[in-house]
């Protein structure tokens, strides 16, 4: 008998070992203040410290080459790679030079805006940009936001992008990753249909319409429009190239080589409708065209810029939102990209590349640039090796500009609207969406949300749905955390939650808990506490052995924390009472494997004196097993 | 070497049965639907479905006990214990009398409505509730909050009560958990001053008053008072009589036996200082008095309630905020005194006491009434056994409303505020304020911002800047979750945090993370990839060994899900993106311990078949072994 105790206290021993080791000779935790100068330190400082390393000499060039990548891939640069980027910055003019022009309209601007952002911005880019593929200019996305959000504002041409541009660099590392990916899918969605119904005023060549964008204000629109008399020219134009277009990339998706054929078809298109116009005199007849196109090259818009005024908040608002969506497209659309050729974007350098753009942008009278989808998707086919194609598209857009211009005067409006609408089904992702409602139906809420909000409301509401649902279930996953009973898995020292392990057993006397929660704090500490009493009172009241009901049902209580990050005062008040009641009830309350912080918080509450040091463990097995090894030695005592 | 071999597959195979045994094998998880189901059978319908066991004669009876406790302590009620509850019942009332009065001041309405509120609420409470030793009644922070916040309402006494009602037991059970403790004791810091500030009209006998309640506009309404002519002999009762009160509670402090001495003086000071004025005439040399008590008891109030007009918002508003103050304090006190008693207090029916206590009380001219710490404190010196001294109370005050209020009108309103003052000192809790400091310096900022908000701004600011602290902490937790490198404690499969565990090894060619967020969602996705993907790089770049460099730093990265309670679309996403970029480097991804609900994600995002099943592992530590061992083999073999 005595042996046997003894081997039971030997075993014991090294059971003891780690707690006594590690969990009390612990090193303090950083406090908030140090772990606020290492925030800062690493990332804001860490390129600088590294530097030091090197030869002073080599700093100034270092630093450059981490801002400017050109400098780096530059050197690499061959002839046969030049050759690829040419052919594919070619292809990549002719689709930019209408969808350029076609989106300006789209924003509410002059045509020539649009091609001034396929000059200057593409430029800045391939010199600070990580991607090799994105092709960057006008989108037709942010071209919708931006005439739908300004229709309000006296003056939608400087003030905005002025301080669009601002607010760009300063707020959107932090809020960029606030639109989820469901988010995304049903706001590209309802914009797409949007954007294509706005198209119908150019199709039928319509004069009045609404500035409204949603569904409703779009189709009474054009309901009453057509009651007037209407050109049905226009409309015969815009649907036959409409249809040539889907032809040609009908063609393009049944053989790969032939991708420059819908990369074409829209330059073509507008060559070939203009040419008609031109010798027609179809204008005279009706059909509505482009006219004044200013020849020259981007003029600088220094001036025209506007920091005060009225609208200052309303458009800090509009400015932040644009951001957020170029931004995220742009490094969505070169994310996937670069994950193909197998390489990484950073996300930082895509932002700086992105901000610098558009400041530069601004100052030379450009809207919003970010990368295109499906221009990036010609550029990829057209076999572009680096940002050289961005460089050759930017300089044919310049040369056009100064070129083309005239010619565009005849240009009818039908065309621009069907090359729009030519490239809408690429923003309407069906098959991800169904992708989403399979793997999680609030996120397909979310999608829904933004969908139905940006067709039936305003980009706006739409966007506020989303974030909001998507933020109510963050919000409600911490404020009611879950409480898991836990088993051990035969034969291990595994312990996992009963429910998705069937299989694990409960050891009689001992109830095992888990806390999912990473903060147990105001928010949560009374339910948590509240959650652990109740699983208490079940196991009690399930007992149907009236011999170990009268003995006593649980004498201990393991509460597993390897999931709770932090405290707070009212974490540690909770935890207090918990310690009471159950001591008030003779079941003893045993923690395992606290965190870091954690640990340290108990010790500065005094609660480890009163949960006494022995009671704490460094697993749940560890626990498990210490108790019921005690528990035997004192049946055989006994 | 093929010995060796077969043995090292003998070792894996039982590594891995665990996997293929309890990981593939798990039960799918609840959908969405289910769980909400289940959620409302366990909250809402628990009770019946215990009750069906039962014989159909006891439902009633057991739900009725179950909503009034009264019928189960009421069974074992005995003489000895009445007598107990008969004295501290009594010394409750005394000074009950004069705090309500003094309390109804406070809050804006005749002296008689906090008679009333002692009288209605105690007795509905006395059956419903589960605390034995809570006084209930008028408070002073409840008090404060009306005035301040009805003050803008044209009809302070009947709509915001009525609303607040009805607000009272639709939302709170939601809402109360989010006054943190730390913005708890800085409110009530904030609001003892102000209280403080507002008692030196009536200490001054002033007649022109402020009615906002922050430092700066009492400061100076007093400053501007004191210019006009007052009365000093207003100040000289109330500041005597104030001493007294102190003096009394000094005594009752050292010695324990006295406690009735500090529960008498206000009564008494009230029938001296009443006596005083009558028997002097003083009212005539400028001493204000009470005046006008209406005598009789509590008259009903349902014709007064009115339940539409254009406050209505605002009364909702200011409901549901006194509501939180009301029951927050209610539950904190008594369950601070069940603790000391060894019992435990049933949140839910406390909710239910207090809410019909309410109610009733708003149909019978009440206003707020919750459990008073300072009463409730002397109920407990007073020995009471149970709730029946609430029910003594409520009927001596109801007969003094009878009898006393003819004399309560020569009553000095000096007093009453000497009266409030002493009260006061209670409610700054200083040594919580230093414990809350030490423990948590961001706790400490709420409640300094609650503490000052209340002070200069208003009550609402006050609490608005604490709630809205908390919050930002949560969701930065949520969005920049700590992703920690986990290393393996000698001799055990523990792996722990290499800050916590300054001895931990890191294991070559292996990097164990762990992703500390209970949701991989939208809002942390992309920044935890990031973090994944810079520590791999850390790890690659500090390797100083040539060869092993050459060959190649990091073979397996090992995730450790551990705490990851959910995906949504974006981390299903970014866990793809994540195994995309290290399967272009030749690393493997492999992921350990994987929750329920994750597993069955990974399963339908079809993610399993590209990490592969093997490359899921039960814990870090099976998953660290099979690949050392792997690894071993194949260098056995070359």
């Amino acid at each position: 008998m005595s042996i046997e105790m003894q081997s039971h206290q030997a075993e014991a021993a090294p059971a003891e070992e780690p707690l006594s080791q590690w969990l009390i000779n612990m090193p303090e935790p950083p406090t908030m203040w140090q772990e606020f100068v290492g925030y800062i330190r690493t990332n804001v400082l860490s390129k600088k410290r590294n530097k030091m390393k090197k030869k002073p000499s080599n700093q100034v060039y270092s630093y450059l080459k981490s801002v400017f990548p050109i400098l780096i891939w530059g050197r690499q640069y061959k002839l046969n790679m030049f050759k690829k980027d040419l052919m594919a910055g070619l292809t990549l003019a002719s689709l930019c030079i209408p969808q350029s022009i076609g989106y300006a309209n789209l924003a509410g601007l002059d045509p020539e805006y649009g091609l001034y952002t396929s000059v200057v911005p593409p430029l800045i880019y391939s010199m600070m940009g990580s991607s090799r593929e994105l092709a960057i200019g006008p989108v037709a996305v942010v071209s919708l936001l931006l005439s739908s959000m300004v229709r309000d504002l006296q003056d939608p041409v400087t003030d905005p992008i002025a301080y669009r541009k601002i607010v760009f660099t300063a707020t959107l590392g932090f809020l960029v990753d606030f639109l989820s990916h469901a988010a995304l899918v049903g706001f590209m969605a309802g914009a797409a249909i949007v954007i294509g119904l706005q198209q119908l005023k150019g199709l039928f060549g319509l004069s009045r319409f609404t500035n409204k964008t949603d569904v409703v204000s779009v189709l009474s629109s054009v309901f009453h429009s057509l009651h007037h008399p209407w050109q049905p020219l226009n409309f015969v134009i815009g649907s036959s190239f409409l249809i040539f277009i889907l032809l040609a990339r009908f063609l393009g998706k049944r053989n790969k080589k032939l991708f420059w054929i819908p990369a074409m078809a829209p330059l073509i298109s507008v060559i070939l409708a203009t040419l008609i116009v031109y010798l027609t005199n179809a204008e005279t007849r009706g059909v509505k065209i482009v006219k004044n196109i200013k020849p020259g090259f981007n003029r600088p818009s220094v001036n025209q810029l506007e920091f005060n005024g009225s609208h200052l908040g309303q458009v800090a608002k509009i400015g932040i939102i644009c951001a957020i969506i170029a931004l995220t497209e742009a490094i969505a659309v070169g994310r996937s990209f670069a994950t193909i050729k197998g390489y990484r974007l950073d996300g930082n350098k895509e932002m700086m590349a992105m901000g610098f753009s558009n400041i530069a942008g601004s100052l030379t009278s450009c809207y919003v640039a970010t990368g295109s989808f499906s221009r990036t998707a010609v550029n990829f086919s057209a076999g572009c090796e680096t940002v050289v194609s961005n460089i050759v598209m930017a300089i044919t857009v310049m040369v056009s500009l100064e070129v083309l211009t005239r010619f565009l005067y005849f240009t009818p409006t039908a065309i621009l609207a069907s090359i729009i609408l030519s490239a809408l089904p690429g923003l309407i992702d069906i098959s991800g969406a169904l992708h989403i409602w399979k793997l999680d139906k609030l996120d397909f809420l979310v999608l829904v949300a933004a969908f139905l909000g940006v067709l039936f409301a305003s980009v706006e509401i739409g966007l506020l749905l989303a974030v909001g649902i998507s933020f109510t279930r963050i919000i409600l996953s911490s404020i009611r955390p879950t409480v898991e009973a836990l088993g051990r898995l035969s034969k291990t020292d595994i312990f996992g939650d009963i429910n998705q392990y069937p299989m694990a057993t409960k050891t009689q006397g001992l109830l095992t808990l888990r806390i999912s929660s990473p903060l147990l704090c105001f928010a949560n500490a009374n339910f948590i506490r509240d959650r652990i009493l109740n699983s208490i009172q079940k196991v009690e009241e399930e007992e149907d052995d009236e011999q170990v009901k009268r003995a006593k049902v649980l004498q201990v209580v393991i509460l597993d924390m390897s999931c709770v990050m932090g405290l707070d005062t009212s974490g540690v008040v909770a935890l207090e009472e918990l310690h009471q009641e159950l001591a008030s009830n003779d079941t003893q309350l045993v923690i395992a494997s606290p965190r870091w912080r954690v640990l340290h918080k108990l010790k500065l509450a005094k609660l480890g004196e009163k949960v006494k040091k022995e009671n704490i463990f460094m697993t749940v097995g560890e626990a498990a097993d210490f108790y019921v090894r005690a528990r035997t030695t004192s049946h055989d005592m006994c």
